[in-house]
């Protein structure tokens, strides 16, 4: 399995908006076991996105699906800052097993 | 509801044991929509532990389950650093559902 967790900050005030192209832009991709947006509690401006694939190779293949490219072209205009994304590797939990079944 | 995301990490060469103490140690609890441990992929004594609860009310009344306090106990010994939480509020996804209806 593939992870990733990354921090996005939004452009001030634009935060919902950005959620809600990467809600609408990532509802079916091959591979993808988890993809969840989740707002920072304490920056009014961040988000979390966090991901968990069967591979890295399915990951990479999503870039280049046409509903995620039209959805990082409609982001990039809102996003401020976009973290450096943390690279792991999922080894278990619980919610995983349900997200395999998807 | 409330989400967690944190860095933990093990003592030196103590890493595998610590991802089985957590994944042992946390399999029924009320509340919870996912519960995920990832090895870090850089740093080969780091995980992520990154956690949806339906409320904080749920997360908090987990730390007093017998198999979560136990777990915590035979923890500690293994952890070098535990990392300051992020807190989130996550917004939806995919994956998400389906550990909703586990």
């Amino acid at each position: 399995m593939y992870g990733m967790i990354v921090k996005v900050t939004a452009v001030s005030g634009q935060r919902q908006s950005l959620i809600s192209i990467l809600l609408t832009g990532t509802g079916e991709m091959s591979g993808c076991l988890s993809y969840i947006v989740a707002k920072d509690f304490l920056d009014e401006n961040a988000i979390w996105i966090t991901e968990i694939w069967d591979s890295k190779a399915s990951h990479d293949a999503s870039l280049s699906l046409p509903s995620v490219k039209g959805a990082i072209a409609k982001a990039k205009p809102l996003i401020a800052v976009f973290g450096t994304p943390v690279v792991t590797t999922p080894v278990g939990g619980h919610g995983l097993q349900s997200a395999q079944n998807h």
